[in-house]
């Protein structure tokens, strides 16, 4: 089959690799219909999320059930399902517990020796515990479809920082990062019952999705400044839930700057850079949680799914491209010149 | 009057000074009943925490209302009353909601130009929204105004911790800090309904304590042997809930290395050294939360008072020592020596 795989910084190639077979008995293969790239795949991409060359790459999609282990119980040949960003069993204390992201047995898909979501099929371990059954017809639903590829991450990131940030009915949220996961986090805070959500953000076509998605105020201005002019918005108080949706230093320190006394930071950006951006003085002294990690998607599909289907909530506007799998690379550059929001692939 | 001053470094003085007298309508003035020394005390003391020469020192005290101006509405000359460490108005937007330690009116006993606890007497700005009053027969019972001290920092601090790091009944806590509020943060996890208590701490007095306060595991062990020592008592996995109350890089670590994924860290020592002591990457693989910083014990003290009073936890064991207003300098001098846990003043 056709596969993109990463050999280093900015070589991304898409390849025949070897199809995927049933390895294990819970194992199923699954034929892709939709992926994706996440804005977590640029840091891959660029060297700054080391990488053995030949692993593929790709952790977000959705397809149809070609062949199943014998132990797989609840799916069969020809069901569509949606893959969470993280394989998980779906049987130990933390996947009973909804944290999927923390089973001993979970992985990554692209991790060495597993398929990537971006290429033609993905072999899919512990498939009970990891799939989730989507309606048939959506299949013939191009629009849908597109949306329910958004519960593989982004939504499911979006709304695990708004449960992290203690969004309630009626409060006031602020959203750091305008990638596909900070609008998802402003739908997620909307369909939350937030009442009022800051999105800060300076391109336009990704504050007009903000907007789409329920942001009551666009935030343009950037450091001190974007301080300030949350602060204005919330009689100099600052926002009782605040999403981080990026993982630098500097969104971590706007996130804390921003965020009301007694509030708290829901964050998923992942990581990146040797310190924190986190004074802990200032977040002693004025009461500021921070909440969140990878998002435990798994859990949170079915609710999310419900809401896709009965039109609550529908991310699908964060794909602005879409590429076949031998557009993958163009997709990757696209995204790094952040031409393109995000993008959708469809093999 | 007799009152405490600092004047520099390890050079503490008890010292004649001008008597407490209403300045603002909404002060009162109390006689001093009972005042302690404070682990976070020993910062000033050992210079870690810049003090101007001449300021006045120790934030725990009840006592008696001497005088009230002349918009006191709650509290009359006589009144046994406690104050918690930090004043705060009661009217505006975070003393509603019980942040009391947000209050922009707020402050600290013993900053600049204010009194402090360990004197004969404290002039209390905005008596109403910080004082509260206690039974005026406790005034006649040692051991109970002993206690009832308790409520001004260490026994509120510990509570809050505890619902910072989400206990609850049935959960298990581990305690990282052996000083008088990590030994209140068990005592507040034991009222919590914890199941299991792990508390950390190699001096046998205290820890002594920590059983007496509900502990049902002690970990002497220091460092990497401390956390496996916790693992260990867990299945492996760490505490769902942990209560982080020393403030140093160090105790950070461990508390987030002994943190059951999914968990949450009820931070509530002072933090001191330039770092955070937080892995950032780490906390978001294993979705860890962290929610503490300066109690808003003024909140808390209505719901601890009830459960001292009707002797459902009591929290005088964490002092060892007492001494006269005279006897303060002794008083640092023995915690910052450790041969005390904590010092109560009789003035």
């Amino acid at each position: 089959m056709r596969a993109t795989v990463i050999h280093a910084p900015h070589d991304i190639r898409v390849e025949e690799v070897p199809d995927p077979r049933i390895q294990t008995s819970t194992d199923a293969v699954v034929r892709v219909l939709r992926a994706c790239i996440c804005g977590s795949d640029l840091w891959a991409y660029r060297g700054e999320s080391p990488r053995q060359p030949g692993q593929r790459i790709g952790h977000e999609f959705l397809g149809i059930v070609e062949e199943t282990g014998p132990e797989v119980r609840g799916l069969a040949k020809g069901d569509l399902v949606v893959a969470p960003f993280v394989w998980s069993d779906g049987t130990c204390d933390f996947c009973a517990e909804g944290l999927t992201t923390s089973c001993p047995q979970g992985g990554f898909w692209g991790s060495v020796g597993s398929d990537g979501g971006q290429g033609e099929a993905v072999r899919v371990p512990f498939a009970d515990g990891t799939l989730v059954k989507l309606p048939a017809d959506a299949a013939s639903d191009d629009h849908l479809l597109t949306a329910l590829l958004a519960l593989s991450d982004v939504m499911g990131t979006g709304h695990h920082a708004a449960i992290g940030a203690g969004v309630t009915p009626g409060s006031t949220v602020a959203v750091v990062g305008d990638g596909a996961v900070g609008l998802c986090g402003v739908l997620a805070a909307k369909r939350l019952g937030a009442e009022r959500i800051i999105a800060l953000g300076r391109h336009q076509a990704r504050t007009d999705i903000a907007k789409l998605f329920g942001a009551t105020h666009v935030v343009a201005e950037r450091g001190e400044a974007a301080v300030d002019a949350v602060r204005e918005l919330t009689r100099g108080q600052g926002a009782h839930a605040v999403i981080e949706a990026v993982g630098t230093e500097q969104s971590m320190r706007t996130a804390v700057d921003i965020t009301r006394d007694g509030g708290a930071i829901g964050y998923v950006g992942v990581p990146h850079g040797s310190g924190t951006g986190l004074d802990l003085g200032v977040m002693f002294d004025r009461n500021i949680a921070l909440r969140g990690g990878v998002a435990p998607v798994r859990t949170y599909i079915p609710e999310l799914l419900a809401d896709i289907l009965d039109g609550t909530i529908d991310p699908s506007p964060v794909f602005d491209l879409t590429v076949s799998v031998e557009g993958v690379p163009d997709g990757y550059r696209a995204m790094d010149e952040r031409t393109a929001l995000k993008v959708l692939v469809k093999p």
